[in-house]
């Protein structure tokens, strides 16, 4: 996907220092040369950019707490994992987010888990 | 990892009914029958599926973004894809997630170019 298409616009380094909406494509990094367009990118990124700092923090916290539950069910004698629960969560993911969804939780289940 | 562990707990079905904390273990599945573990396990679940739904609500909130990006650019005569932002996007969930992190973020790419 990601192999057949040129890398035409700068490089992160030069765009850590700052971009500017009404800069060359080259120094936004949008990869486009037209600065409305480009502004218009600039905007939407920055509000990926905080979804992606929201999703991180959520991931974080969601791992704690799964692996809180594990060892308070382990230290009441209970079983390590629920499986229906586990189920529960895939069919959740996979319902809302179609494959990619049973992928994503997948992931947020192992991180869950915790070391064994 | 999950075939190794017996369910001992209900089943999804039974769990839609609806969890009490001191129902015994096989209704609340919770993996555990000590009524204190299992309501504190409840508790905390109710703040995973909270998450979960945030999480879920900021990924289709971030596709379609990154897809408005995709199509600004591509618009006004820039590229599909700007290859330095994928990789900055890839290093960051490296870095504070580790490896799971980049899996994660390869979906979260892949879902944001939206159908080729």
């Amino acid at each position: 996907m990601m192999t057949d298409v040129v890398e035409q616009n700068g490089n992160a380094k030069s765009r850590q220092g700052g971009e500017r909406p009404d800069a060359p494509a080259g120094a936004t990094g949008t990869g486009t040369e037209d600065t409305a367009a480009a502004a218009r990118i600039v905007a939407i990124r920055e509000r990926i950019d905080e979804i992606d700092r929201t999703l991180i923090e959520l991931w974080h916290e969601r791992a704690s707490l799964s692996r809180e539950v594990g060892a308070t069910r382990m230290a009441s004698g209970g079983t390590r994992l629920v499986l229906s629960r586990e189920r529960e969560i895939l069919e959740r993911f996979r319902q809302e987010l179609g494959t990619d969804g049973t992928q994503l939780a997948l992931l947020l289940l192992r991180a869950g888990r915790g070391p064994l």
